[in-house]
């Protein structure tokens, strides 16, 4: 089944800072969206990920290995996504903390696909500038790549 | 075999604009690579991508149907990305010119195809800042995302 991948490296910032952005609702909040409640740093947590009265995922942690790997679980939102699962494999590497990220299991490669890969980097991104000192773009600030972005923000 | 899949929109922006910035070695330094040389309008045509003395992709026509629609195949370069085909798909769709990307033929899932990922969003955002009259970040101008585009620009 088709993947969404992405690589990405955090300068000057330890595996540990990386992972408290990943399982507190503060954290997430202030890099993917605003509109983030729950918590996620224990297997069956579910974070709940809302964007204004335009949709919304709810992640299940089924593995947590602090603070090298997380994996989520799909367990509701559009229906492209549910069932589908986000992995975070993080390492050290010299002065960077590495992040492989996989969201994997999606049934066919449509068009939604395509769009969700692009904003998938744009937040990481988001995170990158979060973490190293910058300001983050978490919805509703986030870039907006195309016209369902748009669409969103209306 | 695994695709890296990205979507994106220009707003008030032509497909042909896309497109010609898609073509000539003119349009593509402005948006990827400032080593850019050759031209990429008919079949057959070989464009070549050099990011200084750190690498370089040569990429051969092998369709257009323009403004519609251009494939390039790799046929040198790193050789995890010789033999894979990128393929440029647009449509007008209200205001925007809408992009659909597919970079596929890889043979497996690499940590270098993670990074390839997350780098063609990036310089398809420095494409969009280009058409839509912001300042576009070529390399050896793009933004660095992980500890591997430090070594290039090193």
């Amino acid at each position: 089944m088709p993947d969404i991948l992405h690589r990405i490296g955090f300068k000057n910032v330890a595996p540990q800072a990386v992972f408290d952005a990943l399982v507190t609702a503060d954290g997430l909040s202030r890099w993917w969206t605003e509109g983030t409640t729950g918590q996620g740093s224990a297997v069956g947590d579910v974070v709940h990920f809302q964007f204004g009265d335009r949709g919304f995922f709810d992640m299940k942690v089924v593995a947590v290995e602090m603070p090298t790997h997380l994996r989520w679980q799909v367990v509701d939102g559009p229906a492209e996504w549910v069932g589908t699962h986000v992995n975070w494999d993080l390492r050290q590497e010299g002065d960077y903390t590495i992040l492989l990220f996989r969201h994997e299991g999606w049934k066919e490669v449509v068009e939604f696909m395509h769009h969700c890969s692009t904003k998938w980097g744009g937040f990481l991104l988001s995170l990158k500038d979060l973490l190293e000192g910058r300001t983050a773009s978490p919805w509703p600030r986030d870039v907006h790549i195309d016209n369902w972005c748009d669409q969103v923000a209306a």
